[in-house]
């Protein structure tokens, strides 16, 4: 059947569908934002991994992007992106498929935060060759990886371990993931400030000792949404806003109408002595992402609506098995189940668009008048 | 590379290692448990969803199998298989898929637990022709879906218009689902009675009006691992138990020991003063399950091993981002982390096969020799 021909009704459930409308427009909003800001936008690819959605998301079709992994760089080097950053720290036994990539006339960066992997890039640099550029990760909250900004020694040390075996070191990079946790602009506007200071910080002690750091990269998708003065910063770097979720919602960074990603179901049976509506969604399709668990709104494993993407209200998830989802009024609420018989289709808003989305190999995509027109490819593994 | 070149130390990570011995002597045992208690085994293929593992765990080649999704049942066709149950409710839309499947010589049946459903299959049978096998859906346990077992005459309406209307009506299925919950062999035990005789009673509801009912089908890793008599059943469903994961250690249903999928992993950092090991498997490759949360004994995202797969003992997965894993210390144990430099490779054993194995798309098999040999591709979506 030609795409162009598909419904919601006539697409096999479960499968996702992504409203190219809000993708636009979020995506609109943080070039229009950061720009005003007065820095680069490096989207991060690791939630849409489609080229197509990539396409959109970039200031230009060459880059630059983040990666999450090496699987996606190679993706978006054969889709001609030629400036990525591998966001996750360099392990040994993958300098060889990064030069591999950089081969193609890819400008791939990797980020360290220890002396063992400069040692490793530096004897990589020297049998192979390539130079490769790195920047080095700086922990701007406690969050997981990265040298503490205040710990100059490390800074340079790494830093001249680097330039000195021929590597280039390209600047400092930073995540402010424990923003994650926030739901008060003003906190997550102090947490973004947080990051500025703590980048500029590091990037100022690897300046002070005479190393390069062309590059002062932050980002998170709260911190982007709420950062006010970003003077120090090269580029900002975000996921999540273009698709949005739940949790996002929850935290503040996007609004609920703003979420671009659905997951089609089908209604397959009930058991009404119990208030459950079953479908053919799944913890499979939606992830096993509980995010929202820890939130002010739990909401189960997705928010359920109706075709036209409308949320019913108080109608959740309430629980899942692999292909089954169950579906019920939230706790507490005296709302009224929707009438759903067996073959009815609704559309789940998912807690989380990065873990919900690599449960699937492709997106439906609803255009501006509602209809489902291409099918974008999406790419999963390592 | 060869694959009989490759060893642990070699491999891309993150990814998934199976080990072929404990597959081997997971399934040998189900099978020699279930032979003795004079009943069919029906592998349920959702968690392992490849032909390579299937044609260790079924009793032919061409089955009998159980699977959780179409995709699953048009993968294993193409494979030989012959003999299939679609274990999900079936909804309207997917009846032309399912008539598809079954032109190409495959005997594929359906299961439903509604009159809408029948009606529907009906109104197939009558326009396609396809006089296709149905199971009727029986609730075990309250869990999701199906009949009451008391509910004659539900059971009798559906079974009517089945048989009336030219469907094929082949008998009763039960999951009894609430075992998961359990951790008590004794409690367990009486779980797998309950189950043998709702399904029983089910099947005699249909026999005694008149209606044909040749398989009793039942099953649950758990109900199959502790059913001490099946009197009046005919099969027995079961598949996480063939790979194993710590949920069903937690309930009993396997050994810790006996789990055959471990994720590999690198080493890529550390926070030394706050007793971190960070590696490159994050939720991403171990999925977001969190079900030992609920357990006794909770692994976090998964219990870390050496490479030959022996735990280090106190250390999980303690927290996960996307492509980070934070490995720690279990909370409330003053044991001491391993030495574990960047570039060192772990093993980590999965909270849920299921769920992690959907993360990947292959399978790295581990000989009787410890040594990597075949990569066994496995499938995903629907």
């Amino acid at each position: 059947m030609p795409n162009d021909l598909q419904t919601l009704e006539a697409l096999q459930t479960p499968c996702l569908l992504l409203d190219e409308v809000r993708l636009n427009d979020n995506v609109s909003r943080m070039k229009k934002h950061l720009a005003g800001l007065g820095v680069a936008f490096r989207p991060h690819l690791k939630t849409a991994k489609s080229l197509d959605v990539a396409r959109i998301a970039m200031t230009s079709p060459e880059g630059p992007a983040m990666v999450s992994t090496l699987r996606e760089a190679e993706y978006f080097a054969g889709g001609g992106v030629r400036d990525m950053i591998y966001g996750v720290g360099i392990a040994p036994g993958k300098l060889a498929r990064v030069s591999a990539i950089r081969s193609r006339g890819v400008d791939l960066a990797i980020i360290l935060d220890s002396v063992e992997q400069a040692d490793a890039v530096v004897a990589h640099v020297r049998a192979s060759g390539d130079a490769m550029p790195v920047l080095i990760e700086v922990d701007a909250d406690g969050h997981r990886s990265g040298i503490a900004p205040s710990d100059a020694a490390a800074l340079v040390d790494i830093g001249r371990r680097l330039t000195g075996g021929g590597a280039v070191l390209r600047g400092v990079l930073l995540h402010a993931g424990d923003s994650y946790s926030m739901n008060d602009p003003s906190a997550l506007t102090a947490a973004a400030e947080n990051e500025r200071a703590a980048a500029v910080k590091a990037a100022e002690s690897l300046r002070a000792a005479g190393l390069p750091c062309p590059v002062v990269s932050i980002g998170s998708t709260p911190t982007a949404r709420y950062a006010r003065n970003l003077d120090g910063v090269t580029e900002v770097r975000a996921g999540v806003f273009m698709i949005g979720d739940l949790f996002q919602a929850g935290v503040g960074s996007v609004a609920i109408d703003d979420i671009a990603l659905t997951v089609l179901a089908t209604v397959i049976g009930h058991q009404r002595a119990k208030g459950w509506i079953i479908t053919d969604a799944g913890w499979m399709a939606l992830s096993r992402d509980r995010g929202t668990a820890r939130q002010q709104v739990d909401q189960g494993y997705g928010l359920v609506c109706d075709l036209a993407g409308r949320p019913y209200g108080e109608v959740i998830v309430a629980d899942a098995n692999q292909e089954h989802g169950i579906v019920a009024i939230r706790a507490g609420s005296s709302a009224a189940l929707p009438d759903l018989p067996v073959g009815s289709r609704v559309r789940i808003l998912p807690n989380h668009a990065c873990a919900t989305g690599a449960q699937h190999d492709r997106y439906h995509v609803l255009d501006a008048r509602g209809a489902v027109g291409a099918v974008w490819p999406r790419i999963n593994g390592w």
